[in-house]
């Protein structure tokens, strides 16, 4: 294989992913928006995300941001953003905002400075807690904790769980490819010596 | 909030998630399959997956097979097996199969003793190399190194991209939904100042 070949197939088999817009600001108050394919859930109690970011090797301007102001945002992308969320990924000089240049709107929350994409329909702030070094290869794992979130209440259930496909969330296959996922099934808990049931 | 409440919610704000079933030996030889919808990209050369699970307050016999042995597998989930899936995240004794108890299919690799899906489409064999405790909740991160992949090859793009949806692979939102994603485009890479162009 060569590097492209292995950094696309590599890529790929992880299966399907999230795409989400973080959100970040500079010190000196420059708005930074980049899109990731890497947030993971790592607890409910205390409420936590983790990002898995590529090496600091070359500029990365929201881990910079992140370690130094401790605060960014993770907005959902759905499917009339996604080229312009794709489009983040061009290497923009720090000078430039990734809104401006995609035409995306920041928006102010309540608590952080870290711009919100407005154009999200849920939006979730966070505050920095801890960055793990995965050594294997200099990768990082960002963890913050969830202080603010903002979707239409319409698309939570009565059980707490929310209905990403009304919310028209995408999910992101590899680097490049973004997907309009539909519901198959929701399933009761399962326990051993009894049939799952579908929930509505 | 509820502690049910905000277990649903907080889990479905990460957005959509791979759903993958790990399988895993004992030192005994008792194999184990569990679903995960945490796998995460870590790096492509050399090529890494990380798993995030819960803390091992309970048996976890997923984590003990992985830290006994140093091997196990990471099969992608279809449309035809979300029930059967699901079904393994129900509490069955150490003695039982979640193999035998949902009806899936232990299949041997060529490399590894720990079990694939042999109804699965896109298998992954992965060799541990580290788990990393995440301090804030006693969450762990388990990386592997991949070490052998078997999928249909007509799925797999001049450029080495995959084609998730044509191997039917589906994704999770919360603790219990299942979706097929959609394709909507597949974008070329992102410069500024130059259009984005769309991929076949």
């Amino acid at each position: 294989m060569n590097d492209r070949y292995r950094v696309f197939f590599v890529n790929a088999l992880s299966g399907f992913k999230a795409a989400h817009l973080v959100g970040s600001r500079s010190d000196d108050g420059r708005d930074n928006l980049a899109i990731f394919t890497s947030v993971v859930h790592i607890g409910a109690n205390p409420p936590l995300l983790g990002l898995v970011s590529r090496p600091n090797t070359v500029p990365r301007h929201t881990l910079e941001n992140i370690a130094a102001t401790g605060e960014y945002t993770i907005n959902h992308v759905s499917s009339d953003m996604i080229a312009a969320a794709h489009q983040t990924s061009a290497r923009y000089p720090a000078e430039t905002s990734e809104f401006e240049a995609t035409g995306l709107t920041p928006r102010c929350g309540e608590r952080l400075s870290a711009p919100y994409v407005a154009e999200s329909r849920l939006t979730i702030g966070l505050e920095h807690r801890q960055t793990i070094d995965i050594e294997p290869n200099g990768t990082h794992l960002v963890i913050g904790e969830i202080v603010e979130v903002e979707l239409d209440s319409d698309t939570i259930n009565e059980d707490g769980w929310i209905d990403l496909a009304a919310l028209d969330s995408v999910s992101a296959a590899g680097l490049d490819a973004y997907y309009s996922p539909q519901r198959l099934a929701r399933f009761s808990y399962a326990k051993p010596d009894r049939p799952l049931r579908t929930l509505d």
